[in-house]
């Protein structure tokens, strides 16, 4: 089976965006074992699109495409896919309801109707993030999914829509089991396994960096999910046994929610205090649902007059070893925990840049610390790259110490009893 | 005069990296007035190559291609291309002579001479940063510029060589401007500009939906840069007349940037007091460099407690309208600045979901506040999607909210004087 993408929007011609869905995309139907032989982009255009599909159709069976989907009139991809397949556009009335709820209590301007029209005959695609509903369109042999352009909306949609399709009509089932990996980099992680990688056809191993993470892809090919399984289980057992510190979870498993589930079934509860990360600990950490068990306060103390006041950063401490410093990481996150009465503390502090950095304390020194139960450790970090950059690799540093302590916390409570 | 861009390389076809590429030799050919319509990814395979190639140049004068220009067996780039415009390929001897510079004192694999050879006639392109040269044919009025694939290759490669070959064969520049907006959807937007949309061809107006803000790009053509701005000016005046309010800033402004520096400018400080956001909007603000100069402290109070306690909420309030009300965000935000000396204070208080919500106050709803010097106003909002999607538009509406009280106390200060 062979595939092809095709991404619609002038303002990846423009270049006004990068091309993340085709990745995507692509990464998907490598795992699928789909044949990709070309990717396209092309305006919002009718007449060019349109011979975009005339052209990827005489080399593939099915065509993948992203945007195009919104409600004003340049939004044309769903409508030239039809035509193609000279399918009328019919109301999706379960894609009205649904647009209706989104809508309830606001002004919907009438354009948006638009978007729950659909090809006779075709498989709607729901749209959980967005109000373009996707869809799948099949004749003779030949089949177009028609995916909205926002990644917010087309990841989901694929992974939720398109992924099950496109398995069925695979000969073969592939299963995948992904590792994620924090605390190592990449290079260093592979080193590790290297002679495994290289031995093992089936199931395959593939590294791969992520932001402020890496993960391994172990996939197997098989006749079913049984037999993928069993092939993966020695060789993600053999991984286990040489990184096994650094695996905070499996599949869909992130960090946060590595250790939230800790936190929350260990009943610890936990305060922030962030200078440099400016409330990104907080803010990721609440985004597991459910954090409001654990989650008691944050606070973002820029200056060092609200790290004296709302945390108890000693004024000799500031003045003596500087903010940024790990007496200062130390204390920070120490009061933050006391102050609120929780059982951690988690801070950060540190030179974002671009400006502010010395040769003592150049841009992206930064200081993280935990404290469990009034006993806190710190970690020096010296990060790289833009303002954004320094400030996500400390805030992510920061939750991977959270759960060594726990982890630590874990095994001192054991080896006492 | 028509472009179109080939990026050759199979990683790009398996997902495993993204096309940043195409992203920047689009950018540079809109700067250029080069109309792209097409960009293709092809795997390093010569015949689907060589069917790329008859594909784009039936449609246009020049193709770009990237990667395929390395040492081994698989990097077939310039051959195929050389193939297409009927060229033997020739020793060029001062890419030898770099490159023997470039080994001197290493080992040389033999394969490494392959990059040296050059379709006959071409204009060769240096390599400052790499081992492959890159290489401009031109025949019968078609081109093409063959490019290595490494991004730090191909940047300085496109500047130095293949830039200043295309704006010799232009006669007319394009300019375009953006403009930001917030507040306000892309259909409503486009709404209010529809017939101006529509009739104007030269500059065109073309909208964008991003993450909580919308855009909308001025694109005129003309002879040179100040005719361009000419064109735009009048279109530009008019958009501002009919969508001002909404239009925080133009070009390479973000709304976090437009905020920021109105607070710098006029010397107000600001607190923020987040509870479904959870540090988002104090950690949006402080994205920007220099944000120590305004940001004073920033509280994530995510239980009533925290709220009582540290931003002073009354139990009544909390007991009375519960945590998700406008009195609830109107005293956090009152709070927030109060206790830590702030000009302004900014709040967030609603169900991020999935849990939580009640049929009175589902999920996704959600109440902003502003205070600015001690005089709050708030906002219901009713937002849908993931968790993570209502709290990153909670947290971009407060900064709206912020933004138009900044405006407003502008006013109130000027009407006072």
């Amino acid at each position: 089976m062979k595939a092809e993408i095709i991404a619609v929007g002038t303002e990846l011609l423009l270049g006004d965006i990068l091309n993340t869905n085709a990745r995507f995309i692509a990464r998907q139907l490598a795992e699928l074992g789909i044949t990709l032989q070309y990717q396209t982009v092309v305006g919002d255009n009718e007449q060019r699109l349109s011979e975009a599909l005339d052209i990827a159709f005489n080399r593939a069976d099915i065509i993948i495409t992203s945007g195009g989907l919104g409600p004003t009139d340049d939004d044309i991809t769903k409508e030239t896919a039809a035509k193609y397949f000279n399918k009328e556009m019919v109301l999706d009335e379960r894609s009205r309801d649904r647009l209706l709820t989104y809508f309830k209590g606001r002004n919907m301007s009438p354009t948006n109707m638009k978007q729950v029209y659909m090809p006779k005959g075709a498989i709607v695609l729901d749209n959980d993030n967005g109000t373009a509903p996707g869809c799948i369109i099949t004749d003779k042999g030949k089949t177009i999914a028609v995916l909205p352009g926002p990644p917010s909306e087309l990841v989901p949609m694929f992974e939720n829509g398109v992924r099950s399709y496109l398995e069925k009509q695979q000969e073969f089932t592939l299963v995948s089991k992904v590792l994620h990996l924090s605390g190592i980099g990449e290079s260093a992680a592979a080193e590790q396994i290297r002679e495994l990688m290289q031995k093992s056809s089936n199931p395959t191993i593939a590294p791969y960096a992520k932001t402020n993470e890496m993960v391994f892809r172990i996939t197997a090919r098989g006749k079913d999910k049984e037999e993928c399984q069993a092939l993966i289980k020695p060789v993600a057992d053999e991984i286990y046994s040489r990184l096994g510190q650094f695996i905070y979870g499996e599949d869909d498993e992130t960090l946060v929610s590595a250790v939230m589930k800790r936190l929350i079934e260990k009943g610890l509860t936990v305060a922030s205090a962030e200078s440099c990360t400016g409330g990104m600990v907080a803010s990721r950490l609440i985004d597991y649902p459910g954090a409001s068990a654990v989650f008691m306060t944050g606070f973002v103390t820029y200056t060092n007059e609200s790290k004296a006041k709302f945390l108890g950063v000693s004024e000799d401490t500031l003045e003596k070893y500087g903010a940024v410093s790990p007496q200062t990481a130390e204390e920070m996150c120490i009061g933050a925990a006391e102050r609120s009465g929780a059982d951690i503390g988690i801070s950060t502090t540190g030179i974002a840049g671009p400006g502010g950095g010395t040769a003592e304390k150049p841009v992206g020194l930064v200081y993280i610390g935990v404290s469990v139960k009034g006993k806190a450790v710190t970690k020096k970090l010296q990060l790289s790259g833009s303002r954004n950059k320094i400030r996500n690799a400390a805030a992510a540093a920061a939750i991977e110490l959270l759960r060594q302590q726990i982890i630590q916390e874990d095994k001192n409570g054991k080896s006492k009893n």
